[in-house]
């Protein structure tokens, strides 16, 4: 646990300019949204075309040399993921000059963003409507991991991310065609920062005012949450009582969930700095 | 209906290059996982960061000179959410050369990535897990709504997407300062492509000849899903009996997801080019 709260610097690109009461840029709360997201939107440039690339990867924050390290320290994002060629090539040529991609201290810039929905904020006008939501962006430099270790040791970070200690009740280590076929991009992170919304509605003075439409229209929060139902064994399957870590990691999994979507709408909301929301 | 199933054009941005038998070009699929996404990551380059800016939104597809479209149809992109003015700012320069950022056709070019997860995939051997799930990138040119019954009409698109029929059922129309307060782009769709994995897990030859590895580990998928929890009535609510569009919008959305995770499951994968799978 480190002593002090730790922040990622405010960039000119990072910094959120709207609502920037919700925003943050604490280490801990940024990589806590990034390690509990499935699916990471991943972002970045290529010479040849005027749309930045995205691609869904997995991806985990941790840090080899310190393999300890709190998910508040300076930690990299490792990413995997279904990935073109595109992307691997793009970042093996990061170190040289051969594309129009810009490289600044090595590796080549990505932009990686997780979001999550905590709920449904329903508000007596549109215009006032909202999500509870957690969101963080990083920016940072990738590189192809290629040292063994710590491809091992990405790999099993991001395995047990998805499903709790899946990794040691499973088939390994992976074999040396398995290591080859895999690849792993280490993201130095240059900055990022995360927004949060949390709470009730609120809604402007003059429809709170309105007695008919208080009278008519419902408010309030609808908690969202992404849940596991029944495990399905698959055709060849033996194993036929679910083992144990697998039905606590689930029951977990849907406790915390559940647990943070009523939180978020319990819990007060940032001030705003403008009484406009949608 | 369109009586034929269109396609979006493979552009070299948007080809899906790996497991390209999981791709498809179809409008239909596409603009269904993006219209079920309750969070879109929209990127776009600035002429100042090596990095692209990444931001959620909420959006859906539709056609505002053609409001009764099917979803299959040549649809524009709605795009409304906690956009700093940044985006805006671009927006609106877009049609002119002051900025780094190109522009083709008019518009700013923005990517939109949408993604769900339908299931956890457990294989044998951590390099043969996967998720189940649908993902789809959009590619276009996106410019500010101005016209006022545009707005309009995109408003209540949106917010009708968040909850089933709540626009009708809260204070509308907008007034006249919540109209001008509310950005709305329209993305006209240059390119798109979908990605979907189904299906049970598919591991190696060594690994299913391998007996004592088939007792051990539990093989099949854990269904994920998005799911609605039980509804909390804010501070000034009055409406004490929950009204039956939103029971039956949360009850449709719950049995829809479960559904579509046990679908996914339980259809056949598309067979693979490469026999790896990660």
């Amino acid at each position: 646990m480190p002593s002090v709260s730790l922040e990622y610097p405010t960039k000119p690109f990072s910094k959120v300019n709207r609502y920037d009461s919700r925003a943050s840029y604490s280490l801990e709360t940024i990589h806590q949204i990034i390690n509990s997201c499935p699916i990471l939107h991943v972002s970045f440039t290529t010479p040849d075309s005027p749309f930045p690339m995205m691609l869904p990867m997995i991806g985990q924050m941790g840090s080899f040399d310190r393999p300890s390290a709190d998910t508040g320290d300076v930690l990299d994002l490792y990413l995997h993921g279904y990935v073109s060629s595109r992307i691997m090539n793009l970042t093996r040529q990061g170190g040289d000059d051969s594309g129009g991609t810009k490289t600044e201290g090595g590796g080549m810039p990505l932009t990686i963003g997780a979001s999550h929905v905590d709920g449904l904020v329903l508000a007596l006008t549109p215009n006032s409507h909202s999500y509870n939501y957690r969101s963080a962006v990083l920016f940072g430099h990738a590189t192809l991991v290629t040292e063994l270790d710590e491809k091992n040791y990405a790999m099993e970070l991001i395995t047990n991310s998805v499903v709790r200690d899946r990794w040691r009740n499973s088939r390994v280590p992976p074999n040396k065609a398995e290591m080859g076929s895999t690849s792993i991009l280490r993201v130095k992170v240059a900055a990022g920062s995360a927004k949060i919304r949390t709470g009730m509605p609120s809604d402007e003075k003059a429809d709170l005012a309105d007695e008919a439409l208080l009278d008519r229209v419902w408010t309030g929060v609808i908690p969202v949450q992404l849940s596991m139902g029944e495990p399905l064994p698959g055709p060849y399957n033996r194993v036929e009582k679910l083992p144990a870590y697998l039905e606590e990691g689930r029951r977990d999994f849907n406790a915390w969930n559940e647990e943070a979507a009523v939180e978020a709408a319990n819990k007060a909301m940032a001030p705003k700095a403008k009484s406009e929301e949608t």
